[in-house]
């Protein structure tokens, strides 16, 4: 048993209706991907009766959760943040064993997943995330109009899968959970095996966040499993009715293809891969080269280039400027240290899929071969033109990691009918200058069709938590281009919409009554309102 | 060729790019449900090359439609609800022919119609629907805030399959349409078989409407067909974004798994089965038994019972005046007129499934068995105790058509407990009076998560079009809860966000630029206003 600085035990255990619970033998260990060891604790694989289980405990909790007050359930958000904040240093210290990922970056995410949660808390308080609508009956139409109320429900308890790279604001107690218990859905978090001890740690935080405010403990239950076969059981128990999820496309496409398949079929929120492309204007190109390339190298080497929203295609003009501009960004990835990936197979993934690309016919390595022996992972620039790009499929394979290619192209209007043919993703980068604005304002529309979120002159990654933000994309970039994992709205993925027709006051949900006791924003009767309905 | 009295030509042909086709040599004729005799115009079966023609004139047009500002959308949704109005005769009267509803009825599915396509006028005038957030950036924040700004935008082309039992108002231009096209979304419909001409008299209202007001003729295809292999086709066109579907369960299941197992999934809106149980209340029975076996029988009737919300289960208690509701709605029901149903394969369809179902242990037959020779299809009542409701799982499979099952409990919370184990569906209907409030209460809350709708002391047939509808429903009774068919959040199936960041206000659409001259509510900063951003 590990202990830390403010007695946060861990024990390895599957955490069901906030009891331990190690019904299997098998165990497996956290590696610290700088020295390759092992950690102390024994994680219990989770069996498919803890599955079981766990969903059973879902679906028991959720009656009470649903019915707790949007304030009620805001309350245990709130305490769960500042639990997290309380265990910070246990926290960051056992979240970059697990990955590496550094004590500054670790630091922020944690303000992050803090702040996620007490933005869901707000919303709650607030309260108008319920969409009411409220059509006032008329007994002299025709045919006669009753009186309508609709607003947003939960759906159910949740399945969570957490992926390796953000092991705090999509872990544990990150946006999806944030959101799902903020809709008033219990959520059942199958955690990433890369970072059991940080899942751990995070859902002990919220139990004791739930002990403190007396939620039920139920809301929260954590599977560590490395065996598909529970992720697959998790996607498929009769009590789950959505999924969450934060990882790789083939994982994310499997758990979708099976969720569809269910008797009872339920939508996967899968947030999968993505290239993130950016696009230098001509003008901007011949200006800035120096500045977009160390502000794109700065991006592409975030965290090992470990983000979701990694820039990895660049075009530019082929001319002396583009050529220019590529040589610039490879000597600035060059000249930064390798860094260490979150995990060995993450490592040897991209290891071979670079390997696969630099060796395709037309692919320049504009950044030096890593040697045999080098400890981390270093960045890759590689450049390409138009026509080999088009040409080339799997240069729209996302390469999880520092790789970044850069495609020449020979006119702005080759830009434009490169940009129509390619996949969904998460974002896409203008960098613009006024006298690129008639194209850029082209490919802008272009690009409206193609992702979640358009950046203009600056860089993909920082991904804001705001009302704002569309953390989302056409397909592949994830499985539900209409909605987004990241800010206020990604609750609307928990709720569904329920209508009251002639209910009488006493009955309905406080949110639908006459005298709007909560203060939220309703449509009544087509306006936008506060105040009260008066007969 | 059929001419009607103000000159609208039926050709039979599939409709593309405004133009007539009739690529294959196969042709199907609809068939008057009441004398069984075909009618006049042959129907050109679309092929696999008309189908494909379609898909890319949507895409087409997309770019175009897309960019037709909402204003310029609502002209063209007045312009073809007018035309639809100036052809009300034909239009009557070649429904008639082809569904046996009547004029009374198709009159006013034809007002509910032109009524849909003004109420998505309406809310595309007042423009608030693409639902902006803003959210300003500071520079100061840490990390520092960028300026987010997000709308919805339209998905792309849609496919829309049309049922039987709604020729107009589920129709070619009904409910699905009408919001696709509000959305920016160019439409390809699968007319249904049983209607042909129907179908083709509404697509060229919308094609003589859009020539009117300069809209794009590829905006609406029409393809005829009743080979299902097209159906296919439709549903797996890459082009093809979304799918809106009203049907049988079966058919609106197989096309959901074929559109998740696409190489890029897409979404498919199928609003299928559904029982609408009715539950009566101890002390309503006791008092009202015979107002609502007055009320139910004439809703049961209604259409000859075609409605997706035709309330299909009863639950009463087993007790004197539980059997005397039974008997007085059995009276009731045979002692209206038997109905023509729409088509010979529905009649069929009925006839098995409610001889099959009425030999079942345990159910008994209240109104008489229809004699062979009977013309039209007559009402059914059967009764049975909850215990054997319980054993009997073809009691929730929708029986389409005139058929109720009366279910007797013995104990108020035997009825909350069988709630409790329903599937999902689009509504409930609760009839209670003040002494029956605790368990109405409690039966609220359980069916809420039942069902899309819950309605108080009415019944569910008459789908009222307002902003608070919600017709829709866990499954089976839709494969997308989320989301209604009816009302104006329908349009909401067919967008999707996209954030915009740091972008300059002459970039941004409309929608989202400082000055708000569309005036539309947006949340600015947390805040709902109107008012312009003054930087």
């Amino acid at each position: 048993m590990a202990t830390d600085a403010v007695n946060v035990t861990l024990t390895g255990a599957n955490i069901i209706a906030g009891r331990d619970s190690r019904a299997g033998s098998s165990v497996f260990r956290s590696v610290d991907p700088r020295s390759g060891r092992e950690g102390s604790v024994a994680f219990a694989e989770a069996t498919a009766q803890e599955l079981a289980d766990s969903a059973a405990t879902a679906l028991r909790v959720f009656h009470e959760w649903r019915s707790t007050t949007p304030r009620g359930r805001a309350t245990l958000l709130r305490a769960t943040a500042t639990q997290l904040a309380a265990w910070r240093g246990s926290i960051v210290t056992m979240a970059d064993e697990e990955t590496a990922l550094g004590p500054d970056r670790l630091n922020g995410e944690l303000d992050r997943t803090t702040g996620q949660l007490r933005a869901f808390a707000d919303l709650l308080d607030e309260g108008s995330y319920v969409q009411a609508i409220i059509s006032p009956g008329d007994a002299r139409a025709t045919p006669p109009r009753p009186d309508l109320r609709r607003m947003l429900v939960p759906i159910g308890p949740v399945a969570v899968f957490t992926p390796s790279n953000f092991p705090l604001a999509f872990g544990a107690l990150g946006g999806d959970t944030a959101s799902a218990l903020a809709a008033g859905c219990p959520v059942i978090v199958k955690g990433h095996p890369s970072h059991p001890a940080t899942s751990e740690i995070c859902a002990r935080a919220l139990l004791t966040a739930a002990a403190s405010v007396g939620a039920p403990d139920g809301v929260l239950s954590l599977l560590q499993a490395r065996d598909v076969a529970i992720a697959r059981a998790l996607v498929t128990a009769p009590e789950v009715q959505a999924v969450g999820f934060t990882g790789s496309f083939g994982a994310g496409r499997a758990l979708h293809d099976l969720a569809a398949s269910r008797p009872e079929p339920i939508r996967v929120y899968a947030e999968m891969g993505s290239l993130n492309p950016l696009f230098v204007g001509p003008h901007a190109l011949g200006e800035r080269r120096g500045e977009i390339a160390d502000g794109l190298a700065a991006s592409v080497m975030l965290g090992t280039g470990q983000f979701c929203t990694k820039p990895g295609l660049v075009f530019v003009m082929d001319n002396e400027a583009g050529s220019g501009f590529a040589r610039a960004l490879a000597d600035r990835i060059a000249s930064r240290a390798a860094g260490v990936m979150l995990n060995r197979s993450l490592r040897e993934n991209l290891d071979r899929q670079v390997a696969r690309t630099t060796a395709l016919p037309g692919i320049d390595r504009l950044t030096p071969s890593p040697s045999e022996s080098e400890a981390g992972s270093a960045g890759t620039v590689v450049t390409t033109t138009a026509r080999t790009f088009l040409g080339t499929p799997a240069l729209q394979d996302e390469h999880f990691g520092p790789f970044v290619v850069v495609v020449r192209c020979t006119t702005p209007e080759q830009v434009l009918d490169i940009a129509r043919q390619l996949h969904g993703n998460l974002t896409a980068t203008i960098h613009a200058d006024p006298p690129d604005q008639t194209w850029a304002s082209d490919l802008a529309g272009i690009l409206t069709d193609k992702v979640g979120r358009i950046v203009w002159n600056g860089y993909p990654t920082g991904v804001a938590v705001t009302s704002a933000m569309q953390h989302g994309g056409p397909y592949p970039a994830t499985t539900d281009a209409a909605h987004t994992s990241v800010g206020a709205t990604a609750i609307a993925r928990f709720l569904r919409p329920v209508a009251f027709q002639n209910v009488p006051d006493a009955l309905l949900p406080e949110a639908l009554r006459d005298d709007n006791t909560l203060g939220i924003q309703r449509l009544v009767d087509g306006q936008w309102t506060r105040d009260p309905i008066r007969r």
